[in-house]
C-alpha cells in the first residue's frame, strides 16, 4: 500500500481531468473533491472510484461541459436539470442553491434531474454543515437491493445524507440503505473475512454473514430489513417526484448507472428562535451520546462522522492509502 | 376481543374528551384521530393508549386547552410552540401549516417545540399526502435505545414518516428507529412467540429474537445497528435545533416523556416540471416494486402503507377489535 500526500492525490487527478477537457476551475474542484474523500477515508469514491469516473467520461455517460439548468422555481423549492454534467459539479451547485434558498426563506430546496454518481454524499453535508446550515440530501441509485422478503433487486440503496453544524467539525450521517456496500463486502471477501452482523442471504436464503456468499446472491440486506426497504423505497419515489427526473427501474433499464435523480435541502439557522444557543446544544447531546456505557472496554461510541475526522487527520499526516495498482492505473490515464 | 364499530369507538372518545373539557370541536377531531388509528390497525397508538392520553391530562403534561403558537418565521419555515397542547391538535395544526407555506413557497416547514406525543406519526403524513403535497416528518422521543456498542439507552426511537400522495390512497412510510417497538415485543412475549428477526440483546449481549429476553435487559437493537443509531441521533438533534425545543437527552430528565420536538416539511408538486406525470410515476414504481420475485409463493411484496388500507377495510366492515379490559377501561373515564 503506497501512502500518497494529498496535495500530490489532488494534483494527479486534476491533471487528468484538464486532460479530458475539464476546465482548470471545473478540474481543480472535481479533483479536490476526489481527493478529499480518499484523504477522509471514502476511498471507493476517491481514488478507487477515479478511473470509473474517467470510463465513464469516454463512455458518453458524464458530460464533461454540461452545465446544470434551472427548470422550475417556486419560491424556495426549484428543479434543475444536471444536463448529465459531472454528478461532483451539479451537486455542489445544487447544495450551494439550496443554502442561497434558504438564506432567503428559511429552509431552501433543489430537486436535481439527469445528473451523475455523487460520489460521497457526504461531501454537501459536510460542505452545507460548515457554512452553518443544517441538511438533508439524498439520491437514488440503480437497483441494488431487494424488496424485503423477494430475491431480486428491484430497489437502490440509495444514500441519504444529514448534517448539522458543530464546533469541531459537523456531525454526518451518510448512510447507503443496505446494511453493507458493495464495496465493503468485496473488500473483506478478498480478505477472507466474515462481516460483523448479517449483510445479505446467502443461497438457501438464510441471513448470513460470509460477503462471498452474499455477492454470489447479490441479494444484499437492507437495514432494519422491511424497514430500510420502506425507506429506500419513498426515497426513490421522492427524489423522482421532487427533481422531475428518473425513478430506479428506469435507471435500471439503462445500460449503465446514469440520469440519477437527488434532492439538497438547507435549512438556515441564523434567524431561530434558538439560534444562539444551538453550538452549546449539539456539544451537550454528543457528549450525552458519547457518555453511553459501552458493552466492552474496547467499545469506542463514536458519533457519526467522527470516524472521517480522525482518518483525515492521519492521512493528512501520513499520506492517503492507496493500491499500488490503483495508483498505477491513475498514473497511466 | 370485542369488535367495535368505528363511528361508536370515536363517540367514546368524543365522550371523554369532552368530560376533560375539549371543546366539542377539539374533542371530535382528536376523537376521530384515536379512532382512525385503532382502524387503521395502528392499536398501540388508538384505542390502547387513549387511557394512557387522558392520564397525561390528569399529571397535567398534557394542557387540554393549550394553542400552539408561531415563535419565529424566515418566509417557508416557521418555529411553533405547541405550549403542552394535546400533540395530536398540535401536530394537525402544524402539517396544515406546512402545507400553507408550501402552497405559497414550493416547500413548507414547521418546528415544533414543547409539544406531546403525537400517537401515530403516519396520521400526518396520510393527510399530507391525500391533500396532494410530498411530506416529510419526525419526531423525537425519550431515550429508550441505545447507541450501537451501548448497553444503556441514550437515544430515542424517533420515528420519520415519509408520504406521497397515489391514487389508491397514498404510500406512506411511518417507522421508528428501533427494529421493534416496545408493544410489539410486548405483544408477542405475552403469546410466548418469537419476533421474525432479532430484535435486541439478551444479557449475554448476544442479539436475540426472544422478546421476552429483550424486554428484560431493555435494550432494543436498531434499524440496521448502527447506522440506525446514527440516524436517530440526528433525527434527534436536527428536531432540537430547527424546533427550538428538547433533546431526547433533556426529556429523559423529566419525570415523563412530554416537552417533545417535531418537524412537519411539505412539498407542493402542482407546479413541478413532471407535476403531470406524477401519478402516473407513482403507479410504475410501485407496480414494478410489487412484481418483485418473492422468495417464497406466500410471500406478499407490499409497499409501506398497504397493510394500512387493507385493515382499514376490514375493520370498517367487521368492527374494530379492542381488548375487552381497554374497552371497559375506557367505558369507565
Amino acid at each position: 500500500m503506497l501512502r500518497i500526500q494529498y496535495e500530490d492525490m489532488r494534483d494527479e487527478f486534476e491533471r487528468v481531468l484538464l486532460k479530458y477537457d475539464f476546465t482548470p476551475s471545473k478540474a481543480r474542484v472535481c479533483a479536490r473533491v476526489f481527493a478529499e474523500n480518499s484523504l477522509e477515508g471514502v476511498y471507493s469514491h476517491g481514488a478507487n472510484r477515479f478511473p470509473r469516473f474517467i470510463h465513464d467520461i469516454k463512455a458518453k455517460h458524464v458530460f464533461v461541459d454540461a452545465e446544470p439548468e434551472k427548470m422550475t422555481w417556486a419560491g424556495a423549492f426549484e428543479q434543475w436539470n444536471g444536463n448529465h454534467g459531472p454528478g461532483i459539479l451539479n451537486a455542489l451547485v445544487s447544495a450551494d442553491r439550496a443554502m442561497e434558498l434558504a438564506k432567503q426563506y428559511g429552509i431552501g430546496c433543489v430537486g436535481l434531474a439527469h445528473t451523475n454518481h455523487w460520489m460521497r454524499g457526504g461531501t454537501y453535508g459536510r460542505k452545507v454543515a460548515n457554512a452553518g446550515y443544517v441538511y438533508m440530501g439524498w439520491t437514488n441509485t440503480i437497483p441494488n437491493m431487494p424488496a424485503w422478503g423477494a430475491i431480486d433487486n428491484k430497489l437502490g440503496n440509495n444514500p441519504m445524507v444529514l448534517a448539522v453544524p458543530a464546533k469541531n467539525g459537523p456531525i454526518v450521517l451518510d448512510m447507503a440503505m443496505s446494511q453493507f456496500s458493495y464495496g465493503k463486502m468485496e473488500d473483506l471477501a478478498m480478505k477472507n473475512r466474515q462481516l460483523p452482523v448479517a449483510g445479505g442471504f446467502n443461497k438457501s436464503g438464510q441471513l448470513s454473514t460470509d460477503p462471498k456468499e452474499i455477492l454470489k446472491t447479490g441479494r444484499p440486506l437492507s437495514i432494519g430489513c422491511w424497514k430500510g426497504a420502506g425507506l429506500s423505497l419513498l426515497l426513490d419515489i421522492m427524489a423522482a417526484i421532487l427533481s422531475g427526473g428518473l425513478a430506479s427501474f428506469q435507471i435500471g433499464l439503462q445500460d449503465a448507472e446514469y440520469n440519477v435523480s437527488q434532492v439538497f435541502i438547507a435549512f438556515d439557522t441564523t434567524n431561530l428562535i434558538n439560534s444562539h444557543r444551538i453550538s452549546a446544544l449539539v456539544r451537550h447531546i454528543i457528549k450525552d451520546y458519547k457518555n453511553s456505557m459501552p458493552e466492552s472496554e474496547s467499545t469506542g461510541i463514536l458519533f457519526p462522522g467522527e470516524r472521517v475526522l480522525l482518518t483525515r487527520k492521519e492521512n493528512l499526516e501520513k499520506g492517503i492509502p492507496v493500491n499500488q495498482s490503483v495508483w498505477d492505473t491513475i498514473k497511466g490515464l
